[in-house]
């Protein structure tokens, strides 16, 4: 009897896999730079006025368990961030705090997964999109983000791995499509009307659609971002969303779940994710109104936001420019978040795999990045262009310079 | 096709069951205490110096993910803590943080249950333990806490149900053993040479135990409190522990596993677990800190775990007195925990079970209990002995005087 289970198998995180070996070269006195961890607020300090509200809430003795779903103040906020920023009409009850927007998915999965069933994800992917949904029995059917297309989705392919379910008569074990505007790891904005078209395709299957815009003001090179509530009324969606990117504020583990909807699908997982979320009880409570606040202070949070894009987008724009005057690599310039993934032109490298690349960079150059194969993107590798400009600029500059030496 | 998993109707927490309801008294004006949630910080301020430790992080920038598993400074403390406390030898390496007990509990029955496994709970259990097993895949195999026995651990009972497994040869499904101690909801402490017994039925079977310490120093009555791991040396062990109880910390949600041994089994368990928490990626970083403080600092601790104490002891007390002159029912004197659990003398009163009592008990007295059917205990109901002295001993009065009314 073996004593691991067998989902164990499938749980593994890529971005972190180089920890063990980056800490071996920092115990031997070498600097590590690490290009790994989209964390921006290890880089850019978490506003003031947050910190402040956080610590009112500590010393006015929010200690004790909060409400399950979140505290009132925290889901009315993220209701008016949504009427406000998108018009889209949720109540304080269709918003359920959770740890992260990973406790949002494990939720998601644990209450619709059975054995077999599937969910849609696409390729390159959040790795934590594949993992959880695996360790609950679940199954990805696989998507496209085409890179010809600047990462945009690849309509006709998902339509026909849709078709060949529906003919199969499957469909109706496909329980969700789950995308991610702004994306990680590619960078890109998805449009309106590709987004429009997502509707369809999920309204023409019956699948309820799930969108991961945890990065939704980290926008810029003048994308537009449309969030799948403004253009998904009347279909039934959930969108995920937190403090972590958006409000600069990663070591909160604070994140939420938004139903828009009121049809029965959207009704009965919302009940459902209630009682999931009673399980455990509570939630960091003094986080939660440290991140009401986040949201409700506007004129303090729109400061903070428009200061971190306009460094990230310098900071994005800096990182594909040196890495496209390569001729081993080629770039889409993202337009969102703060990843950059190029592709490796294998054939004039002298190189292995992306595995094989990202070994090299951290052993020759001290540099810790992800390959793509940990996105199901094989060929390439991410970089996150959060580090200072100097820092950044100079590391990129190895990476490229690394390339070149490997060049055929 | 259901739309919802087959596990979510395991989900499901029996002691905020009455939750709408009570909000419904509330709204119509209708003052409603809650002796259900077993929440020391709302009734005891979490010690200052936490706070201060906490309010240092926040203001010091600590806002950014944390090491996966847990700061050092937090690993470190509590590799201390059972060093010093229960002569424990685990290294900081040792040590995995999680959001709560309950995030540990995700993580074992993640890493270990497939589809069938079983694991053994002993019944009353704490409700998470069985619908997390049952979550991914597993069913419990009940072992017995006896009433009889001031609700000490069936030794027999469980020995013949694993002799069962054995001849079945299925022992190899069973994955893991799990106790409480002191007990919710039973408020019991096991004694030394019961705990020796478990740990040989361990052993015997080859079974890795675990063990919720979670209330390790909130015991009194005269009793003496012996963690599994000072009995357990040789034998594969996990002890769960975190700063909810005994650090006065619900609405931190921190938690940590421990694996004091270095037997394969030990460490494949612990090794998987790093993943699964690299999969989250951090905890609430600020909080980490708070809980590291929160236990290096012993003279601040035993300050206020003292204070705690006298008080729980006081009321838990005062309970059990009320309760014991009503012939109604029959109460074990609990000697850790703050939980008290009644049984109902069924055959002279005039009510159908223990959940017809507790809705009676709220919508005429306006006071939420627990069923204790919710624990596997139907029959009997839980106390939480936390509210102040006089709030308390008034609403358990009310109880008793019900109790009285519907007496045969």
């Amino acid at each position: 009897m073996a004593l691991l289970s067998k989902r164990s198998a499938f749980i593994y995180n890529p971005i972190l896999e180089e920890d063990d070996d980056a800490a071996r070269l920092e115990r031997r006195g070498i600097k590590v730079t690490k290009l790994n961890r989209g964390d921006p607020a290890y880089y850019f300090p978490t506003p003031k006025y947050m910190i402040d509200a956080y610590v009112d809430a500590l010393r006015s003795g929010k200690t004790y368990y909060s409400d399950s779903i979140g505290v009132r103040e925290l889901r009315d906020a993220v209701a008016d961030r949504y009427g406000r920023m998108y018009r889209i009409n949720a109540s304080p009850d269709d918003v359920i705090a959770t740890a992260g927007i990973s406790e949002g998915l494990a939720f998601l999965n644990s209450a619709l997964i059975d054995n077999g069933d599937r969910a849609v994800i696409f390729k390159p992917y959040y790795v934590q999109y594949v993992s959880n949904l695996m360790a609950y029995g679940g199954r990805p059917l696989f998507g496209i983000y085409d890179e010809n297309e600047g990462w945009s989705i690849h309509l006709d392919h998902i339509r026909g791995e849709l078709r060949k379910m529906k003919r199969a008569g499957r469909i109706g074990r496909v329980k969700y499509m789950l995308i991610t505007n702004p994306n990680n790891p590619t960078g890109t904005v998805l449009k309106r009307k590709v987004l429009e078209e997502v509707v369809d395709i999920a309204n023409e299957n019956g699948i309820v659609l799930v969108s991961d815009e945890i990065y939704d003001e980290i926008v810029y090179n003048g994308a537009k971002f449309t969030s799948v509530g403004q253009v998904a009324k009347g279909t039934p969606h959930i969108i995920l969303h937190g403090a972590s990117k958006v409000f600069d504020a990663t070591g909160f583990r604070m994140g939420y779940m938004v139903f828009p909807e009121q049809d029965g699908k959207s009704k009965a997982i919302r009940d459902k994710i209630v009682d999931y979320a009673r399980m455990r009880l509570s939630l960091n409570t003094p986080a939660e109104y440290a991140l009401a606040e986040g949201i409700s202070n506007r004129k303090e949070h729109d400061k903070a936001i428009r200061g971190m894009v306009s460094h990230i987008e310098k900071r994005v724009n800096r990182v594909t420019d040196i890495l496209e005057h390569n001729d081993a690599v080629s770039v889409v310039r993202p337009n969102g978040a703060f990843y950059v993934l190029p592709r490796l032109k294998m054939s004039k490298l002298r190189i292995k795999d992306d595995g094989d690349l990202i070994k090299r960079v951290l052993q020759q150059e001290h540099i810790q990045i992800t390959r793509g194969s940990g996105f199901g993107s094989p060929g390439h590798f991410r970089i996150v262009a959060l580090a200072p400009e100097g820092e950044l600029e100079e590391a990129v500059g190895r990476i490229e310079a690394l390339l070149t030496r490997y060049m055929r």
